[in-house]
């Protein structure tokens, strides 16, 4: 084995290092184009173009028949084959990887794993077209979660793995050593991962969500396997391809990454995060699964992202128009489908002050209404705001919608101007009274937001802080130029691990994601405990054993 | 609040801090008399003769009827009645000083528990006094575990804890904050314990197993909620009251420590953990207990140390008579009443390999039970070597253990030499079949060992694994003149999280722990995963939760 690949990578490696230390936000790579990405890009073309009707191939023991279901939202049938796996066949193969893997050093792994990046790096177009037509995101969101973003991510694991790995003595070579006192008593310290790693893809933001405990997971030691959402399968199924790739040439096993396909009909999630061998559990998506993980595979560290009731709290505002506009942006992107996306508008019911006075509630929801209409008036703007979407996944969502309670935007379904066959259903905005909790304290997965009106805004913070405590949440939007309500928010809201916006404008969205900065999904309420940039999400994965010995 | 008290221990911090990069290992206080040391040993009996007979004061709320029923293995009856406490009371209490506590910074919460393992020092010899009388240990070995010990370990958590804190940015403030790019976001971090941490003492290492709990819950924002064995409470109590002194007057919530005491008869540590608030436990003992906690507390991350079969593999060695009196030294300090004590001597049916030919089987046995002989013959060294043990706890185990094989070395009963009315039980050795894994394949805590023949070296690893992997082990002492068995060894071991003790001699004891430096229960197998000086084991207590906010 060589250091060959570290010493490629190195130097920016150090920069990911030291953006953990600063919390800065850091990205690795400058999204402009270059003079290569033209020719990358149309690489990526025909790549994803050649994926599509063809037998996608991977070279993992235990393939049986093949399987594939997805349909792009954007209209086309896909039709890729997978190989259908059998599990009996590949966890004991990356078991076997594994005990190969523990013999590199940190460093090796450190190597292996920035090229694995920089693979990706260089296949960051078809991977971003792979993730628009399985996902149905808009196609610069879809290049940008699938690409640069799920990439600093993983770098931001790597990072922080790399750091609480080397806080162990001499533990850049597999074990280092020591020889302490006279009587020649040596020392030796050996990072043991703790296993298989399964990591579950979700359907909406593949790459980004899977790819914090796949990098994480192997520089730690441990062996991985990738089981996607039957709908999400080629994001990552191009990933497992390039990291078996990379760990082969590198002379390692390339079982040590595997991928498990399923259908919806006969999902195997359950199965396979019970097995014994599955020490981690990594997964995004719905939040009675990953209630369900922490619950059962109790033999397993389970790092999940589950649902979010993430609230608004419109107390007072100095511009009542980009607030307004900060809100709809925030929903209408993706159609609501980020984990981030605002599910919830409380509003005091004597109104929002602002500079010019008070804005009741009615005109609230009137200028609210006007907002959702002018930025999804042009059917090309809201399809490229919004994505594609399928019926039978999203529809039942939003046509139940009138029923709840005063129909305030209706949703509108649009034919997709530059994709015959595809549909974007935009948000509706439902105005009910906030007693109803039962309808607005759960997470509403897609196109639809709640306006709800409250006593104060002590009452619509303390509920926000139950939605989050009872549901999850991962953030807040708060707007306000009170100080006392800040500081009230602040502490309500911070006890319950809920992450506060304050006061956004037109150009900020409460969905922007930035690496090495924030510590999104802290554990404290149910939406998810698998902050990359704390320590703990990579330090459970791997354990240290002490050997004393004397010749 | 104020710095000063950190700047009093910042000198000694930095020490730790470093120490926790080198891990060389690091004691803060010397073992060794200074002047002063006969007066604070004076003051020391004194303060013990004063609890005895008495009632034990603590400032708590919630405090009802007294209980107490602390008896001395070494003879008398302490008598001393501690406040009975009313859990409806105490949690909320508890959960109030840590609201309070939330708002000192780190560097004041460092302070603090710096300055509280300055007052426990100075009260070492009470501390001691209370550690031998109530758990039985030896008159050093508990003044060294219930003090110095203790407090090193409580300042490794402490530096582990302060060093994962300052990672976070501007942490030192109780919220950081940081502006950023041109539109004048700023960035703010706010850290957050988890709740109430809840310490469970064991009965036999008390102090020095809920240090690390206590000080690792101060540091990082919970408040602690301490439940000693009824057995050995005061070394717990004397602590929770000098804790709760030096956060009063630092001005904090005494509540912040509280120390709930209950009853063999009617234990309470169950209900403790399952109470929603406590999202911490830290136990250490009875492995089904262990167990039950990790089952059951599942809202609450659990460190615990469980059961430990620890092995030795005796394969060859360079000095049958050192190799002897390393194992009988191991097995006898504390009369096997160490998590880390050695439980079962596996010898290869061929016998063991010296310079001067084979020591065969039965020749290993005789020689084992003659050292057994010499070391614990003369009545006052093994007293002080095994300590005193109360009947109803330890004489059931020893007393049945001719039923279970050959009987190689009888226990005896000796009257303590220096305390009428204790006594001492020296360990039985019994010679098992291997195939007779039900027998030894169990910890047997306390004085009795076994010694099984196996088929050859490799068998006697294996079985070793087999041992730690279903019942848990800290350690196996390996003796052997072949490299090829300690690669073998370090691989079959490594894997399953025991810390190999290779070919150790007189002077050496596989229960020797070294603060700052053994990865000790790095769980990977059921012994624990309470490794203190793992970031794991304070990375998990806090979360941080970011804000976002422009003016």
């Amino acid at each position: 084995m060589s250091l060959e690949l570290f010493e490629r990578h190195r130097a920016l490696l150090d920069l990911a290092l030291a953006a953990t230390v600063t919390r800065s936000g850091f990205t690795a790579r400058a999204e402009e184009s270059t003079d290569s990405e033209a020719v990358l890009e149309a690489e990526g073309r025909e790549a994803f173009a050649n994926y599509c009707g063809s037998y996608f191939y991977l070279d993992q023991p235990g393939v049986g028949e093949r399987i594939g279901e997805e349909r792009s939202p954007y209209g086309s049938s896909l039709e890729i084959q997978y190989p259908k796996t059998n599990l009996g066949t590949v966890l004991p193969a990356a078991a076997r990887a594994r005990e190969a893997w523990r013999r590199f050093t940190l460093r090796e792994r450190a190597g292996i794993c920035l090229e694995i990046l920089q693979q990706l790096h260089l296949r960051s177009h078809e991977i971003g077209l792979a993730t628009m037509h399985t996902t149905g995101a808009p196609q610069a969101l879809a290049m940008r979660q699938g690409g640069i973003l799920a990439q600093d991510r993983a770098l931001e694991a790597l990072a922080m793995a790399y750091q609480e790995l080397r806080g162990v003595p001499s533990s850049d070579d597999a074990a280092g050593s020591r020889t302490q006192g006279e009587l020649g008593l040596t020392r030796r310290w050996r990072q043991e991962g703790l296993g298989i790693g399964l990591v579950i893809g979700c359907s909406t933001q593949p790459n980004l969500r899977a790819y914090p405990g796949i990098f994480a997971n192997l520089m730690t030691g441990n062996a991985v396997v990738v089981k996607p959402h039957p709908q999400a399968v080629l994001p990552l199924a191009i990933t497992v391809g390039v990291a078996r790739h990379v760990v082969r040439e590198a002379g390692g096993d390339p079982n040590l990454v595997t991928l498990v396909v399923d259908e919806a009909q006969s999902p195997i999630a359950q199965s396979i995060a019970l097995r014994p061998e599955v020490r981690i559990v990594d997964y995004a998506g719905n939040g009675d699964f990953a209630a369900w993980l922490i619950e059962n595979a109790r033999h397993a560290r389970c790092h999940v992202f589950g649902g979010a009731v993430n609230a608004v709290i419109v107390d007072g505002t100095a511009n009542i128009a980009e607030t307004i506009a900060s809100i709809v942006r925030s929903a209408c992107e993706y159609a609501g489908r980020m984990c981030t996306s605002p599910r919830v508008i409380l509003v005091p019911r004597d109104g929002v002050s602002t500079p010019n006075g008070i804005v009741d509630r009615d005109r609230f929801a009137e200028l609210l209404a006007l907002e959702f209409g002018r930025t999804l008036s042009d059917d090309l703007a809201a399809a490229r705001l919004l994505g594609a979407m399928r019926l039978d996944e999203y529809g039942t969502l939003v046509q139940g919608a009138s029923a709840l309670g005063e129909v305030l935007v209706e949703s509108r379904v649009i034919d997709h101007p530059e994709f015959p066959g595809a549909q974007v259903y935009s948000p509706a905005v439902v105005r009910v009274k906030p007693e109803e909790r039962s309808i607005w304290m759960r997470e509403w997965f897609g196109p639809i937001s709640f306006l709800a009106e409250c006593e104060s805004t002590a009452d619509a913070i303390s509920m926000a802080a139950a939605a989050a405590r009872s549901q999850g949440a991962l953030n807040a939007m708060l707007f306000t130029l009170d100080a006392g309500v800040r500081v009230a928010a602040e502490e309500a809201l911070g006890a319950v691990g809920v992450a506060l916006c304050v006061n956004f404008g037109r150009q900020q969205s409460v969905n922007d994601e930035l690496p090495f900065c924030d510590y999104h999904g802290p554990g404290i309420n149910p939406a998810g405990n698998a902050t990359v940039c704390h320590s703990a999400f990579v330090a459970g994965r791997f354990r240290v054993v002490g050997d004393r010995f004397f010749r």
